[in-house]
């Protein structure tokens, strides 16, 4: 059984890279979809926010990294799997999860959304949280790995 | 991987029967706990929503149903599992299971708590509004397999 | 155009009165709908819950005050009226209203549940709340009409 | 009695045609708002969104699309309408709708916003879903009228 | 300054402790009002669980523990007291906080009900859980102080 | 002790002035932090912003105004400063301010952060719906003080 995660990831947090570990510990394999989402502002590339998922989790067994545009359901038949892992924060915006997981349901019926619950210490991280305090100056090495703190530092410096 | 799920089935509803129709297929096999709350008054007793779900499932592979007291954690441990599915409503006390997925997760930090989304058209059904339904003499032929309409009404009439 | 405002007003408040002023507005009649619950322990019981109602709203034209058991569908049916009146609080279970309202489309197709906001002054007050402030010995004379005061004022003193 | 839907309507679901046609059986009269949210980049123009609204309701009687900009009670007022209309979805931003409702009516005191619930299959349905499903190249047939697809259809030739 | 901190503390978790002494920096002053709610059944007599505060608290200074009945309001001006300090949980009933901190208001308008936020460790502990856990064989010992772990120990063997 | 009331104040609002002249009452000394949100488009500059900040609270005693960016937590060290107030409304989201009240205290850990309900009237006033409201024409002369009625016509007659 092959489950498949997107997401932004911009950047990857501890709270990503938790559910990671542990959505491997309960299907065969897991793909991470990048969304390439073109419209929006990212901090990070999509070839940049790869290689940085690429690095954090280059440890864990049957984990694998890919880029992906388009709808979600095409991503997941291409890479043949029909479970799609979410991370849920207690605060979180868990309408509009709820709603994604409802119309891609309708778009591909076999899919299935599992919610993981995010642990205690992850719970209330964010990418855009953890981009608000870096810009401020601020510490996030407790909020994400220490390959991200390298890649925002040298970020925050070119510009 | 075996995977448990948990409930009070007081009765069993056809948004359950979805859940583990769908759970059945992410995992090798499937549990159903029917807790055996004794503290609280329910329709029906432990052997009759047992019996009630083991009718309704009869035609579905891999897939048991036992009664449990007790933590749940304990028995999940004792059933060699630590994966639990909850199905999660769009009406739904989303704070409540949040709050028992990382309790019980303190408690057995192997243990995974997994949520699946309610389709559509059962999204809004719950044993209580089923139970409130009948009682008032309204038709809960879509909310309910056959074996629990014919239940109730013996319930009833036996009051 | 009928419409009917069901509820258990156990007491009837300044909100309750307020939305039955409003909604009387819209619709050419209006039938307030006291629930018989007979399961639950209400503070008054459906007669003096009925003649609490009809004193406060004896002015009002076009508004009549019935009791009713069974399903609210089926009083509606009875009373040739397919619009249920219900008033929405900020501090409100929304969920709870959204579920019942696809309930009884489920059940009669034809119904429209119409909600209508509570205003500003009003958007706290509940039934339960008159209840527990007036037990602990604090004014309730703004939060409910002078004919429920005297009314709470005979109960507790009966007892 | 007229009542006024407002909206944007960019472009129109499913979803807002059953509110349309419920609305019409409650009131009068029904006048469709669009607004000119000039501030707002949207895919269709005003004059679009108008055009499109008129065909997909053009069987209903006692139904009128008229664009407007400025305060919604201004619009209203010039109507001679007091009653607003919204749809309330499950996975709903209820606080802005309650905030518009109080705002609204502190602005315009006879205003009353009345609020109908989305049925079940329409009850995840969002304007900016199914844009962002088109985009992407999903089937949005199930989500909108045929005369919304081919306008998707040319807009997004168009780009 | 002086401020009341109010609640059943049946029994005081590890997240009132918390409170308490975050609190007692702000204020130079803390009384600690444990409600007699003479209508709920509590699994702790008022006299045990004001026992259990005063050992659990004995260490911190300018703190008091007493017990009350009646109007928190009434309370708080026996007291000298116009702050009421809650604290407030991720998953949290806001909506029920919010409504009293506005009644309480509208009763005695000096009072102010400051909210502070449970800690991260501390936020999904609930007495009603430690309760259910506790009666369900599980270990509380990391949600509430020893003194609390000794006493159900005592409660429940007596049952 | 000194506390902050930190926000963007773009515009200030009654229900600002509200919890400025509450907050006052609690602690000896409070500081109004005006937040440079450099990334962000505001109608009013920084120093239109402290200037209306400063004219409407003249009048109240201990209260100092002030501009900054960077960290919060940073700002309020430098006035010697570890008690945060915030103001709570019904339409609020409460899972920002609890998501933020944490992530502070995990910068700077002897931070409390310190909600005040607001007052029924100022409930569902917010800053960005001010702006809304007084661009289409409508009057804010309730929701907001003198001096800032006076600066958005200026704002806008500028256009």
């Amino acid at each position: 059984m092959i489950a498949v995660y997107p997401g932004s990831f911009d950047p990857l947090t501890k709270g990503h890279l938790d559910i990671v570990k542990r959505a491997v510990t309960l299907f065969d394999r897991l793909v991470i979809g990048v969304l390439d989402n073109a419209g929006k502002n990212t901090l990070f590339s999509l070839e940049e926010r790869i290689a940085l998922l690429r690095e954090a989790v280059g440890g864990v067994q049957h984990v694998e990294v890919k880029g992906f545009d388009g709808l979600l359901v095409d991503f997941m038949k291409s890479n043949s799997s029909r479970i799609a892992i979410r991370g849920m924060r207690a605060v979180s915006d868990f309408d509009y999860e709820f709603q994604m997981a409802l119309t891609n349901k309708g778009l591909y019926s076999e899919m299935e959304t599992v919610f993981l619950v995010s642990r205690g210490e992850f719970t209330f991280i964010s990418s855009s949280l953890v981009k608000e305090i870096f810009r401020l100056g601020g510490n996030v090495g407790e909020l994400v790995p220490d390959c991200v703190v390298r890649a925002l530092s040298g970020k925050f410096r070119n510009r």
